[in-house]
């Protein structure tokens, strides 16, 4: 087998079938999934989420993670924002010819990694090949199916005035970790990506209250994107505290320096809820018991004053509007 | 909003919204996709069928179809291919910037109209920009969901000696015209690409007899390749007869002119299946009936003689070993 990737492994052929049966089974496989058949079948009953994310993130490796990571945890997390328990995911890969199939080894090894830590079983696939200079490197097509609970209704339509949002951890991270790795910058304390499936985090959520209302993990765009998002579904306004928000010491310090608004950045695993203002505190205390909500903190309530609009009482004391992510920030951060 | 495609369209903020909001949501519009959460939510109870498609096809408008239609009526036939009814589609998009949005109005159009022929709905969606150079206008990427009937086991594992083998039309019909389009060939009598949601066409398959065993479209790779792959998956031979494969008169003069084998040539809507013989007339029939398999015939029959090989008796006499694809024959051509 040749070191690169060749136009013919994605002819359908024989190459094909080598690149399947060589590189890409024997990590993934499972019974559903080693059928070979068009598509992967299995029984179910009750609600299902379905959803799907492309992946196409550069650099494709990255401080705490790479496209492979980023492609299983993306996809688990946003079935886990509509309270739903991933299940099953498709893969499909869209290769430059002449990438290295070592890196797609490593990158099908995170895969792998990130899907058992998930729980979830990658059942179908796809693989095509472009040539030389029309892609860059691979793009990681995910979808995915999960099951949501009975009595569970979460949706960005949901949030009412009284309740009150949580952070599940510090913001910026994944955007900071990517761009720094891009454009080659060193801080003295490097910045890791979030990169990381939720899904456990919310069921355990969900366990300590049925009353989470809405539930979106801030990628593109920002913790300030889906907070916006969410004063339109439900047509409420939302008012932040700064000074309670959760940010790294060195996320802030690349923040000053480079002149970017952490509100903004991606993160790839925090999310955000909003709940029952009764219920708060029992689901922050959970929330923190888990690795990946150590540092949840209730960041600010839905309001009735201002529908439509997110408003942060800075630290300094005036209020500011905190709008959608206008133009671009940091392209291709997922 | 500018003519084409910007970064920021894909940044997750305003213009991502915009490009969903005016370009992607009016055409497409249902309950389950204008919620615009994370992940679409419906009830099922059955058995389910879940597949992924990634569609790079170079150029992406040819004659018979383009990139859009070739996605839906993609996925749909890999679905169908289960025995499934295909119901759900995911549509997620990797957008060249630059990329014109007039053209993405034509690929969206041909979406909705493939979609609605075949009566799915699309329900969840992601859409990405990456750098001008970083891809070829763009690739969609397609997953579905369908409901498989009671009693329906459709398996490339299934085919049994005696079993026949029927082929729904003419084969080379979309590699062709691909080729043709992309090379700025031209013949007389122009060939069109084949590119059909064949759903329905199956479902009268399945009503006519339920003992169809396997069922498969043979796209990248062609006929030779999707019976070469049932011959392993089932450990049985086949035995192909050449002059009852159907065949355009102008896509036999292009593959004698250009030197392709029409075997090994790309369909976008065609399946073969593998059928108990005393069951095979009157399927066959009934596929004649649908305008996607008007050109329907029994083209040979599952053998115990030579396990994992398919042979062609050709007109001349003698038997050829029909070998699964291998190197590339045409790239980029689904």
């Amino acid at each position: 087998m040749s070191d690169n990737v060749l136009l013919a492994h994605g002819s359908g052929g024989k190459l094909s079938h080598d690149l399947i049966e060589k590189k890409l089974l024997p990590p993934l496989a499972n019974p559903m999934l080693n059928r070979l058949d068009d598509s992967a079948i299995f029984e179910f009953s009750g609600h299902l989420a379905f959803t799907t994310d492309s992946y196409v993130v550069n650099p494709i490796f990255f401080p705490g993670g790479d496209i492979g990571k980023l492609a299983i945890c993306g996809t688990v997390n946003d079935l886990s924002m509509n309270g739903a328990k991933p299940l099953y995911l498709s893969l499909s890969l869209i290769l430059e010819e002449g990438f290295s199939l070592s890196e797609l080894d490593r990158i099908v090894g995170s895969i792998k990694a990130a899907a058992e830590e998930a729980e979830v079983r990658i059942v179908t696939g796809d693989t095509k090949v472009v040539n030389q200079g029309q892609a860059d490197k691979l793009f990681i097509n995910t979808s995915g199916i999960g099951a949501i609970p009975l009595g569970i209704d979460i949706s960005g339509a949901n949030a009412r005035a009284g309740n009150k949002i949580i952070l599940s951890g510090t913001i910026g991270d994944h955007g900071i970790a990517v761009m720094c790795q891009r454009e080659g910058l060193k801080f003295s304390t490097p910045v890791q990506s979030d990169c990381a499936p939720l899904n456990k985090l919310v069921s355990q959520m969900l366990k300590s209250s049925p009353r989470i209302h809405c539930l979106r993990d801030p990628t593109r765009g920002g913790l300030a994107t889906v907070l916006n998002e969410f004063t339109q579904q439900s047509n409420v306004g939302i008012v932040l505290e700064e000074d309670k928000i959760p940010m790294k010491e060195s996320v802030k310090a690349a923040c000053e320096l480079l002149g970017f608004d952490p509100l903004y950045l991606a993160n790839e695993g925090k999310l955000v809820a909003i709940a029952e203002p009764g219920d708060a505190g029992k689901i922050l205390a959970e929330m923190q018991q888990n690795i990946y909500g150590r540092d949840a903190a209730i960041i600010g309530e839905v309001s009735n004053a201002h529908p439509g609009r997110v408003i942060m009482k800075t630290k300094l004391g005036p209020s500011r509007v905190v709008d959608m992510l206008s133009g671009e920030l940091l392209p291709r951060i997922c």
